[in-house]
């Protein structure tokens, strides 16, 4: 299994992946999942990518390659939209060369990729693309994409981020959900890749590999749980039997039916 | 969707769930998900279910009936392992029934359904049941079970939960589970049922139905949100140029390789 998130800023852009893949429980190996693309001059690009490993290295040698699609490729590529164009032609080209057989032995075309940076002279921007080689962007609306064992890692996302969030937080959260992930899903595992692209830099000074050494990683995983637990803790009980109390659970509800009962003495009465 | 909690403890078993039921985005319906079966004297019981929800009610019309299977319903059932085969077989009936015509429909037969209790004599026990019939209980190691939209509120489940905590403080993390589920998918919905068993009582007097006026629930929907930012903000950021600091989040990496990394500059040597 895999998780993968992107988060597209005003300043910038986070990028952050685990690092295992599994072909059942008893084939568990470790593969990157990032791989970054940079020209110093004039564009950065990071690719994430899930599902199918042999697709999906197929499709990022393609892309080292260099191989030309409508004309051009990563490095001539006029913006992230068109590199996007790009990786999805990738996409294709693999999915030609081995549908057939893959038919013929029933496995599904399975690839999901996340892809964004910065070309000069445009904003950064982030794609989702799917096996089909098309692809969403991420919004102001709706800043952070994920591929892989997302839902675990989702509810902080929701509740903290917007595209207005200062970036060193945003890098903050992402490691949050992240953990939430690697708790719930042992499919998940360290170590970690992580990319801060700050807007206009195409520079690579915030990009790390992050294991169970990692102090500022095991600051967040130790603290997270701990200040979670206080604040489940600091929440008030339910009080059942105060009917006036603002907080009693059973306070409310007049309106609404009693949960379904059914009892030995009325069904005998039938 | 649909997302149910049940946590079985030393203490006794908390039962929680959904009430929204989909047929596609054009078709939300109110359904309750949850039915308890009491003999005041000698058993309680609370079926959660599920799925297709023509199947899980005809299962349940099939319990309400007082169908024997091996002789055995729900209100003659020796212990509530022995009821949990009555649902077993409740289920196949229904399977038996609609098998053919929903094979000829290409229609899958989904459900799935948490069932607990306790029968005088005996601890309160926690099984899932599967559209076979068959089933799983839970256990002091793993002592809750979830059935639907589960992935969203397993990671608070996961940090608080275990065999001996307290019910009310397991009925609050059981409501914070709901409300992170209900904050990601929308398909989830308000009303709640929530039923509180304390061990050994027969009773139903901590049996709610919670809506969105409840202010128990309200004051947890709040303070979650509010407090779990409040936490993601008091934790430090990363530090990315200070080497020597523990925090640091480029501290450690030396055995690791660096991100994989292509640049314009070293694909044209090649």
């Amino acid at each position: 299994m895999t998780y993968c998130v992107a988060i597209c800023l005003q300043e910038g852009i986070v990028f952050l992946s685990d690092t295992r893949t599994n072909a059942g429980v008893d084939d568990i190996g470790l593969f990157r999942k990032m791989t970054i693309f940079q020209n110093k001059n004039n564009r950065l690009f990071s690719l994430l990518s899930s599902g199918n490993l042999a697709i999906t290295q197929a499709v990022q040698e393609i892309l080292h390659q260099g191989t030309l699609f409508e004309g051009m490729n990563l490095w001539t590529a006029n913006s992230t939209y068109d590199a996007a164009v790009v990786v999805g032609h990738a996409i294709r080209k693999v999915k030609e060369r081995y549908q057939q057989a893959f038919d013929e032995e029933n496995i599904e075309f399975a690839c999901n990729f996340l892809f964004g940076g910065q070309v000069l002279g445009e904003r950064p921007r982030l794609f989702h693309i799917y096996s089909a080689g098309n692809f969403l962007e991420s919004t102001q609306e709706t800043c952070y994409l994920q591929i892989g064992e997302a839902k675990y890692g989702k509810p902080i996302l929701d509740r903290v981020l917007n595209y207005q969030t200062p970036i060193d937080l945003a890098t903050k959260c992402a490691l949050i959900s992240m953990d939430s992930t690697l708790k719930s899903n042992i499919s998940v595992g360290l170590p970690l890749d992580l990319l801060v692209y700050e807007k206009d830099q195409f520079l690579l000074n915030k990009a790390v590999t992050i294991d169970e050494d990692n102090a500022y990683f095991k600051m967040i995983r130790n603290l997270w749980g701990q200040k979670l637990t206080e604040i489940v803790m600091s929440i008030q009980e339910p009080s059942w039997y105060l009917a006036n109390n603002a907080l009693s659970i059973t306070a409310s509800p007049s309106r609404l039916e009693p949960i379904p009962l059914v009892q030995e003495e009325s069904l005998k009465k039938i």
